[in-house]
């Protein structure tokens, strides 16, 4: 390239439009690159990072129709023509108990919640122990007890399972690995290929009290402040969202990498925009002030007893009396819209009138949330 | 108690039944009891400790039918009558690779070995990774790379899985969870139940190949030899022996805590005896040479690829042969029977003409092997 062609000629200045499509085209190159030689805690965050290395090592290594839909769960079909959802995640959330929660609840909830917004009626539950040499085996029968508490709110069983023992110092005290199997009714199809602009975001209740509250509870932030995680099974809101608004779109819980990664995953898998209005974002203020304080925007923050639905416009009123109705339901709220433009971004309208594209979340400001 | 009740008056000596009952009776006292404050490594090791373990904390805790069952994995049924198994398994193996094999291998040949056992078509497998902060990237793909070949082998698909990041020392590189769904063919039954004094007991191969082959990898021992892992998935195994001997009763893998506690599980669970031939195991010479050196029985080591069934004795023949005429079966044999007495025992023909009793694996002689 010489350097006269760095001043373009007149016929190759862009019109408006040309240039909006370069921004995305630009922006779009942006998808996740794996440009490191060793796993580092960004990888684990669940923000752009993690999606570079399932996408390069895993998605990759293993690739196959089912698995490249990335959805929460798996979609199963049987030679019967029943449909299954399956799931799994390990957590080795730290510390292993906070306020509103624990690890034992974590392990439930997230399997289940992940197989709910599949479209699954959640029903079995395995459940893998890494346990560290010297665990307290009176605390270990606590998070079971816990994890059977967690089950039978959920409606689900713990039905098989596994547990290994490594040395001192080979763990941080627990891991937990669950994986869940739950049954599609008949008929119900979500799916992120369904979404149109027009339709309306909607979240089911105040974001990014999980990962605020787990890292509160660290203690070592120097803030004090009461707030709990929201971790709790989801499958009674999606049962309710779905009867009431029977053409949602597409669901995804919001856990690591909060309601943002969520939006982004959407606008980038379907080449549409999503736009999100600031000012309707349920959070409570104190949650709101420590992100401030930390200078960690709420929407990067994960959630454990939340998830984003898109539902036709006309269903919407329904669709959020439905969740308001029920228990962990009472602040969901229509947070915004997708729209044709901007293509595969999130953009977020500000209360003051301006309008911020929000990004995936890039490296890992809470380790070990979940 | 006084001294004179030492002596027993002479209506109080028991006959030789009432011995053998007494004797029976004591032993069955001996059933694994959780003494331990804190999980130490032998609770890790598949034996009388893990058993122990799992009975008084998670047993107890997650308590429903389908747990209850203890099985390789748990038996579902759909509301069509379809009937699923699902099982899950977490790998700590160290090293991570080793003569015949890795975790890779490992963590899909293990869930696809435990459906194919519970008499289920293996089909869809998820993979949960808990990743140490710094692990290599290439090492992290290759491992994946291999997981899928190993799927493909075992005519599975990886379908969904999560990534989770540790901090440096808050793991010893990778753990692998893996859990797997297949789908049970239609009148296939198979229960510790139906097992019945005269039924044959067959081994799939050679035991103790995978035990010693990682114990001899760590390179601490001292000891030279040639010695590879057996990890292969037994799914074409099975499918062939059901279809030359579609009276078999049960089959189990032989992985922690090896054949001896396979048949110790057998026979407590169901109140027979399991005698085996110990002249009629199948073992490969250098592996048992090992064992001796190192002091451990070889039907207490881990196995990856081989599995117990017991079969009717008069489909005994057609079930070797099926095995024998298959990949990783060349070496089957029939080692023992099923009796009604020692019930609750398992014991071991000696080819010196004695008889042993063969207990579950107590202790952790071989810590971390898979």
């Amino acid at each position: 390239m010489t350097s006269e062609r760095l001043t373009p000629s007149a016929s190759e200045v862009p019109d408006p439009e040309d240039r909006t499509r370069l921004r995305i085209e630009e922006f779009r190159k942006r998808r996740p690159r794996l440009v490191d030689d060793v796993v580092t805690m960004a990888h684990g965050a669940g923000g752009k990072s993690s999606a570079a290395l399932v996408d390069h090592v895993f998605v990759e290594a293993f690739r196959n129709p089912l698995l490249e839909e990335l959805g929460d769960g798996a979609l199963l079909r049987l030679p019967t023509g029943e449909r299954l959802a399956f799931s799994t995640d390990s957590y080795v959330v730290q510390p292993l108990e906070f306020p509103g929660g624990s690890i034992a609840e974590l392990a439930v909830n997230g399997t289940v919640n992940d197989l709910a917004v599949s479209g699954a009626v959640p029903q079995w539950i395995s459940a893998a122990f890494v346990i560290e040499e010297g665990f307290p085996i009176d605390r270990l029968t606590q998070i079971a007890r816990q994890m059977r508490v967690a089950a039978d709110a959920a409606g689900v069983q713990v039905v098989t399972g596994d547990t290994k023992v490594v040395p001192h110092g080979a763990a941080d005290g627990l891991y937990v690995t669950t994986a869940g199997v739950g049954v599609v009714p008949a008929g119900r199809e979500l799916s992120m290929e369904s979404v149109r602009p027009g339709d309306r975001v909607v979240v089911s209740g105040t974001i990014a009290d999980h990962g605020m509250a787990v890292m509160l509870a660290r203690g070592n932030l120097d803030i004090e402040a009461d707030i709990a995680s929201d971790s709790m099974p989801v499958n009674a809101l999606v049962e309710g969202l779905l009867a009431a608004a029977p053409g949602t779109r597409w669901m995804r819980d919001a856990t690591r990498g909060g309601l943002g990664t969520v939006c982004n995953e959407l606008a980038q898998a379907v080449g549409l925009g999503v736009v999100i209005d600031e000012g309707l974002l349920p959070i409570d203020p104190t949650v709101l002030g420590c992100c401030d304080m930390l200078g960690i925007d709420p929407v990067h923050v994960a959630n454990e007893g939340k998830f984003v639905a898109v539902v036709p416009a006309e269903e919407t009123e329904a669709a959020v009396a439905a969740l308001r109705s029920r228990a962990g339901g009472g602040q969901a709220a229509v947070i915004g819209e997708v729209l044709a433009e901007p293509a595969g971004i999130v953009a977020m309208r500000t209360p003051f009138g301006g309008t911020r594209i929000v990004d995936m979340l890039v490296g890992d400001p809470l380790p070990r949330i979940c």
